[in-house]
């Protein structure tokens, strides 16, 4: 589905364009053409291989999806996948929603591919046009905008992953850890890792944008591009220190169910006691012996029972001051 | 065994040729030799090695299979050794089907041999000649075909045992974890890591087919070679997401079988102190003294029987309450 | 907040100066000037970008603060931010105190922005102006005091977490350890990846102010730089050293915890095999048979009782020796 | 002690020689001479290192042994140091034997220093000089032949421990798994890394032997050390798989021990609850009250038993379906 | 404290001379001047400095001391920063000494500064002094030997910590392994890192003094420093592999303690069938019914007795041959 098809010059827009125009204008040194598509068929795709002049495996890479995070330089222009990870508004403690952006950047072109991603783009092309000076320097800024928007989104999921770990610290330390919270930290883990994915391989990619050799499309824009690192880092960094209190979080809460339920069996074998005791001298004045006096005393049966009971109750303290009870 | 031996001239194909007329084609500049062998005998690959004029070190590799996935330059020419990992239709949760495929690339010429591979090449060799205009970029380009297949059949592989890592990680949260789950994630390790193997070192050596210094026959394929590179990646992050997870499953696994021994454990004891106590109350109505007013009592016997039900009720829903049982 | 603003010519002061003076003595090449601010307004920090020409991206970070650590060059001035780690005074167990310093330096200023760190840096500048044929090296030698000092400040927070780990490790091997003591550890760990996270981006980024390429204003301190980047390695070594003891201390802790639990519950059950014994013989001598010569005899009654006695202390003795008690 | 000491030219066997006449050989620019030490005295080295200008440092390793596998260069020779691994034949799931081959490489020279090895090289000497074409190349195709028969020795080790890896593997899953498991997971590792240590330090150095900068004297046999490397990296790799199998096999065999432990303790516990269930119902009718119908009843007894019985095989049978018994 | 203090001529001593003279010495282009401090006061220090022109974070440096070993170069001249670790022989189980020498080299001079090392270095200039024509390479040689003589003192502590292993080893696979073993480990490892410590750090520096760009003191003694790295790394190899063990052993401990004392409680909870069996028997026939005929029967009495025997023997070997007991 095409969603807008303009082209600008010299930082400004200079109109909607139909599909078929797009070749007139790409020809025009000062001219540039943004063209954002979701979700399309494969003959609208075609179609903008045609127009542009695209790289067969760049656009068979945007048709599949299902990409890791990439940037790839095919001679003067350049493929970039991105991923977008969203939480799901519907089941937020559920899967995150992966999408896919895919940027064809040419000298004078910029083509981007958008699938499963709930949020829109629009906001990022009105962020563009509101800056002409830096839409000026061309299609590289374009795609900085683009990337940063991606970008900017990982930080909200992020913080809400960080919740998600710091409340089950509080249940686990606070409350009574249970096998429920290994699945929560387990299924934290899994959503960690899907985040980690799309940050990882891009971060390694924008690597190349600044600093060394740069692509000719981004060379106005290097700083932008460092800046976008950065973010990437901080982010990467971030979910590293997670994932190592994630990893320390499920031993922990392996180890304390487990504490958990050996207390309680400790305590009720302590609690045992306090009866096996009792019913042993119970068993011993049920013997059947003749002579035993004590049964014809007035006093043997009470005093038995008082017996009973001061054992327990010394027992009771014992086990107590010992932590066993 | 030979499978089929065809020479060609600038992407279309000749002729099938006869193993001795393999050297008057490739001293002809134009043409290339495309040879496959399966499970070769020692003097097929001999007669081959003095057609093509191979290294006997590469020859020697060919010959006792069992190597690791590599790419090795011999001057101008090529040797590569691809695993091909496949399921064995005939028992899928079983071990993995690990093949060989050594391929030698010369200017003019490719050898490929392959070995207890069960699925054949025959549409690779469909594939490279429905694109004649990709075919005459050389031998290079049917390398490329050759392991963008291989690499291709990874997939379903990973996307198998992903399934089944899920399959085993629903059983351990949702039903009762039991030491044969403990075997069945022991064995999906040792399966991934068969799959790990093929695709590292694979991935490791094709690095070295595009960007800087790159052999001479893969020049005009560098960016197929990205592709294949760009794959193998995608594959790799896979495997170690799943590794690491797996290696999360597993310590979970072995802990929660743990957790619901000791439950068991813990309920058994809690239900003993059901029995106990009353038995301790029965106790001491067996005893012999001669005073025990209570025994004279017409309603001695059913209040001690009321008592100890009452004493059980109270303790089964404190217990309950506790989480004890 | 402007703490201070003054300009200095070959390492004297010459005088403090107001903002809207700093434009004049930023062009005279002899001089430069050090502004110092504490929680700037946007409006402050917008005049600051004015007077000295800072870039956006870097104003727009020092503006929204929480940026891991790094440097990063603009053109021939460069970006630097730093974080303070401080103990809480008024809870020194609780969480570090995470503050911010970023710096501008350019060939002739020095814009410091502290955020949120309690700690003053009034000695920072007392002790570069006490050292004039020091400051008379430029904005770079200013650079270096401030690092110095934030990184001088990461030693006493180290060795605090130092002993907290060394108690905690004496507590368990000495006490009994318990869940409290896994917390403690697990918020030792926290903390401890804090300081780690503060002192990692810093270390590498410090790598290249001195050695290869060297950004032009840190040209004449290079070895200064060098020693912090020493400083810092000291640091994250000791770090790593401790993050390793501390991981090893929660494992062995948790089990621990685990092996006194269980200690307890086969004491118990080696008590209860104490009373368990007796209560069998007990309830031999309770049964109702008729032919039971024991019962008529006068010894009997005492002899049982002693018979319980010496398997009791027979028992005891064994177990004891057995390490079951 | 002296194995051998032969000239050689142009590949072929000149004469067995004696040690004074080396020097003479030595200078011929057209021989090289090749000498095999076993358990040399300090004399013997010490003339070997007149005779061919040995560096001090070398024959000080050579003297020495115990050395880490490693390739140094002294200018224009080479000093090697090999570990051999063996499996002890009258023990062979004891220590491995670690031996060691110190080899001196010169342009027209080599001598090798075997220490503690059980099989001897006798072999290489004879494989060699049937390949005269390749021993023309020279003192550094000696040295490959060496390295060679070393690394192709590690082979049957590895396999070994492979199969006593599996073995332990089934042992754990079908059998019982105890303590004495865990002892022979742990030989293992300890044996594993014994052959880590002679194959990565080697694997290591060999990488220096082609591609980049190569010693002089191994120039003509690249492509024969970059096999050596490839088989190093082969069982590497082979190590690696190896060892996390391994670590892994630890903390399951470990956990299995303890699950069946507490299984046993589990079922015990079940079959517990079997035996006091009717004991309080004997304690019951075991009571003195005057008022107890049912004990005058003739059915009374037999009934008692009955449900007695009865309750048991419920209880069996419920046990059973829950799985705790 | 001022050692000695010794201006050399082509590798022979010329004589003792004052610390006034130092700086007469040193403009002799044919001399150097090796003087030998031990806990210096900062008066001597300042003096050494003056005399020598020491750069001042080098003096700052060697009078705070507790620095992590390093090499830097401060122009033409380094400073080098040792730890000797050692043994306490008073308490030889107790923490490792750890001591500290930095040694600042120039063209003409060398100045070792040691700081509470219990060994001194007498030796090491004895052993100089006893090769003049190694001495004659000038203060690079000087560097070496020094070093050489704190890496070689490294071994023995390695090896001593590798016994200390071993007898920790046998001890939880022989013996009992108990809560005392997992401190001996934890105390182990702690060594075992403040060794690292001082090797890690070293290795890396000293990669530097040989190879590629080498400080021009230390051009004529690249392959003796090269002999010093290769030690470091045998060292570093002897610790990662001890410490990979000690890991393993400390998990092996934890989990064998906990085996142990619940097969102790597995144990007990057999033996407690064995009672409660016998004791369900006397409960029925201490029951109170009327129609018991077996208690009539003279035999009823023995045959019950019997059948407990009989039973419980029955039982014992039963539990016997499932490892039970």
């Amino acid at each position: 589905m095409l969603i807008n098809c303009v082209a600008y010059q010299n930082g400004t827009k200079l109109a909607d364009i139909s599909v078929e125009a797009i070749s007139d204008y790409v020809v025009r040194p000062d001219c540039f053409v943004w063209v954002a598509l979701f979700d399309p068929s494969d003959e609208e795709l075609e179609l903008m291989a045609e127009e542009f002049g695209l790289h067969e495996l760049a656009v068979e890479d945007a048709r599949k999806g299902h990409q890791r995070p990439k940037i790839e330089e095919y001679g003067s222009s350049m493929f970039t996948v991105l991923q977008t990870v969203d939480i799901d508004p519907a089941n937020p403690d559920g899967d995150l929603i992966v999408g896919e952006v895919a940027v064809f950047v040419g000298r004078n072109y910029v083509l981007s591919v958008r699938r499963k991603t709930p949020q829109g783009f629009q906001n990022v092309r009105a962020r563009a046009e509101a800056e002409p000076e830096n839409l000026a320097r061309g299609s590289g800024f374009v795609l900085y905008v683009i990337m940063d928007t991606v970008v900017d989104r990982y930080f909200p999921v992020l913080a809400r992953l960080e919740d998600d770990l710091e409340r089950l610290e509080t249940e686990i330390f606070r409350g009574t850890p249970s096998a429920k919270n290994i699945e929560a930290f387990y299924d934290l883990k899994y959503r960690l890792m899907v985040l980690k994915h799309a940050v990882a391989s891009l971060m390694e990619a924008t690597a190349k944008l600044f600093g060394g050799r740069v692509p000719s499309v981004c060379l106005g824009a290097q700083e932008y591009f460092r800046d976008v690192y950065d973010h990437l880092q901080r982010i990467n960094a971030g979910i590293d220190s997670q994932r190592e209190m994630l990893q320390t979080g499920i031993s922990v809460t392996l180890a304390l169910v487990n504490i958990a339920d050996s207390q309680v069996t400790k305590r009720l074998a302590a609690y045992g006691a306090l009866i096996t005791v009792p019913t042993l001298l119970a068993g011993i004045y049920g013997m059947n012996f003749d002579n035993m006096p004590e049964l014809k005393s007035v006093w043997g049966y009470p005093l038995t029972l008082t017996t009973m009971l001061v054992i327990d109750v010394w027992l009771f303290f014992k086990f107590r001051k010992n932590n066993w009870l």
